[in-house]
């Protein structure tokens, strides 16, 4: 039997501002840290090791699985870092507060954006600061790669090879891992090992900083799964 | 030209305390991560933007990398951990006072075992609580490389290694490196790209977080190193 814990991060910045962030690098709250320090005290009281993690290039998802690790004293634990694990990128929406939004577009045109697995929110021009091309850390991806908008489905895309190859890859070493991520990348995971449907799936939300445990079968299908409170 | 950056990690609670650390993995002081802290004020002051970054398993040095990296709002830059960058191992030395154990063996015997590269320190048996064989981290070492104690040349033997393979490997592929490890491991490194005698190796001390910079050629000879203040 594989273990996989899936761990979104702890409450951000632009969460308690209820704001769109997508891509956009904002730091873990006071209580975001907290919430970290929580999942990383309970993976230790329940004896959780792990052989390998796996995070975003988002400082909310490393800084939450760093201070994880570390109140767990796994600080040592190889961690991967990668783009493909990062939430939703939102296009123009990024920075928006959300209440405004829902002003100016309408309660219906949010949701179906939010929701609909195949609606983009607007998207941004490559001129625009918040376009990823600017930024170092994207500076190996290919135009195609660059988003200037993602709906649900274009997330799930470029989340699954990653799943595939270093995830899969690793529990298929009886790798113990750990994936810190975000709301709709943790979704992408959960879709494809519970075999949701995508309304399923858009109706599922994994709290912040709870530890969730999948136990896998050899094949990799879902034994069970819980979160540990 | 290549760019590499070493940096000593920050004070752990036994420098303070003045005692052997070795491979006890030892937290900061908040001195220590006030000085990561610095040193990455420094390095983004200064303008330095890294590709990747390598570290020990020991906290003291994972911390202070991530602390600078944080700094510099490069959090995301990926980090690579080998025990292969641990501190030296100090044998039946570990967890004593440096004083205390001058007074026991006398001050020549312990600066010899401090300054002769040949010279061991005390071994530890294998069901020593300090053997590293009982540590999930170290797990993968084969028993040759499970250190009892380790002299100068040893710890040098083991770290080069992942010099050749690792980090020579980066900078060929013109990637920027920061290296946050020990007072030992970086002296191997520093012994190898400065030709220096075991001598002059051994006379040298790097301090503690601050950043020590070598301008490397294509053929990763030194051009010029200094220390950012």
């Amino acid at each position: 039997m594989e273990k996989l814990v899936l761990l979104r991060h702890g409450e951000s910045v632009w969460n308690q501002e209820n704001r769109f962030t997508g891509w956009t690098d904002v730091d873990l709250t006071e209580a975001g840290r907290q919430q970290a320090v929580h999942a990383g005290q309970l993976l230790k009281a329940n004896g959780y090791a792990f052989d390998l993690g796996f995070t975003s290039v988002l400082k909310r998802a490393i800084k939450t699985l760093n201070i994880a690790l570390e109140e767990m004293d796994q600080l040592w634990v190889p961690v991967q870092k990668s783009w493909r694990l990062n939430e939703r990128f939102y296009g123009a929406l990024q920075g928006l507060n959300k209440a405004e939004t829902a002003v100016q577009y309408g309660d219906e045109q949010v949701q179906q954006w939010r929701r609909d697995p195949h609606a983009h929110p607007p998207a941004i021009t490559p001129d625009d600061p918040r376009f990823p091309g600017h930024d170092l850390r994207y500076q190996h991806l290919t135009n195609r790669e660059l988003p200037l908008t993602e709906n649900l489905a274009e997330t799930m895309a470029r989340v699954m090879p990653f799943w595939t190859e270093k995830i899969m890859g690793a529990l298929r070493r009886n790798q113990k891992v750990i994936v810190c991520a975000h709301g709709n990348s943790l979704r992408a995971l959960v879709q494809y090992i519970d075999h949701l449907s995508d309304e399923e799936v858009t109706n599922l939300d994994i709290p912040t900083g709870v530890p969730l445990v999948y136990e896998l079968d050899d094949n990799l299908d879902r034994i069970r799964h819980y979160y540990l409170q």
